[in-house]
């Protein structure tokens, strides 16, 4: 499959997942200032709303948002566990999926990551911050992972949390969190995930100069 | 099952789902600016997040956020077909939950509806709706429903798109997305849904005074 990515976006979330259920795929990387691929042509030729993941499946389909596109990904390999078959660990997963694209991608994260957000966004956002790590800090009392073990969900929410560092957001606050991203990047596939869009996020700001 | 709700609020996808299924269930209203149940108690009790919906199974276990509450509703009454079985509608559906949940509840509609946004939070929020909506009504021309047929994504669509109307928002200048509204109002148990949401609605803001 192919995934439309730009790096340490949200889409990272799916990197870590193709590289933790070891499913081979093509990244197509997106410049979301200008909307274009690397080889100039227009992102939004390929998705309208010019948004980050979008997967190209094998079968040439295309498929949009973060939820079904972790879950879709998880599916093509369910001896990685990453998408749980029992039904009762299925619904907690999308409870997860659900409460980390709405309360913490879009309510907390996006209007404070968004160039064109005005400071009362951004401050509404800072402001709707605590509640919701408090939130996820009481359920990861005691547990390594949102689940019983590591899923889709891990993933995602070890991609918006990168994004407190570049914030100035301090989880200390919240120890359960503040120990959940450090104890997720000893695994080696999200690990390399990290440091190869790390990497290229750097090249890209060096670029700008 | 037992649906804590609030009037209007986007629980009321949940209650459309239980109609449309015709799923038996007990609703708890909440007094969102109170905290309180209608017996007085506590609701961060049941839910620390204090949030609507929050669903209690038969089996006594509580469910939160919307993708997954209303999924899990449209499971139990598969015959009702509001949760497709077949494995690619199943990822549409939860690309179009995804979008709804993140795009139009949490950017487009929170900041507007929620007492404490300031003013740039709402600008923000006015600003990202006009993308969305053309999104959403590119997709349904020709279309009756966001999928094949009616499913929990348009239990969904149609309570976030049910807020334009106390918001003023006019969808006159997204034609497919201005008549979706009306025609999903002709389905009898959607209808009776937002009729019954409505008068409490009204109650509500009368005995406010």
């Amino acid at each position: 499959m192919q995934l439309y990515f730009s790096p340490l976006s949200c889409a990272m979330a799916t990197r870590v997942a193709l590289y933790e259920a070891e499913i081979p795929a093509t990244f197509h990387r997106v410049d979301l200032r200008t909307g274009r691929l690397d080889d100039g042509s227009e992102f939004r030729a390929v998705n309208p709303m010019g948004q980050v993941p979008t997967l190209r499946t094998d079968e040439g389909e295309l498929l949009t948002e973060n939820i079904a596109v972790l879950q879709y990904v998880g599916e093509r390999r369910p001896e990685a566990g990453l998408v749980p078959a029992e039904s009762r660990q299925r619904t907690l997963l999308q409870q997860w999926l659900g409460f980390i694209t709405s309360e913490l991608h879009k309510v907390v994260f996006y209007p404070q990551i968004h160039p064109l957000a005005p400071e009362g966004a951004r401050a509404f956002a800072r402001e709707m911050a605590g509640p919701r790590f408090a939130y996820v800090d009481r359920h990861l009392a005691g547990r390594d992972c949102l689940l019983d073990r590591f899923t889709v969900a891990d993933c995602y929410l070890v991609t918006v949390l990168g994004w407190t560092r570049g914030l100035g957001i301090d989880l200390a606050p919240w120890p359960n969190l503040n120990a959940y991203l450090p104890r997720q990047h000893r695994r080696p596939a999200l690990a390399r995930a990290y440091r190869e869009e790390l990497a290229m996020y750097e090249q890209d700001r060096r670029a700008e100069g």
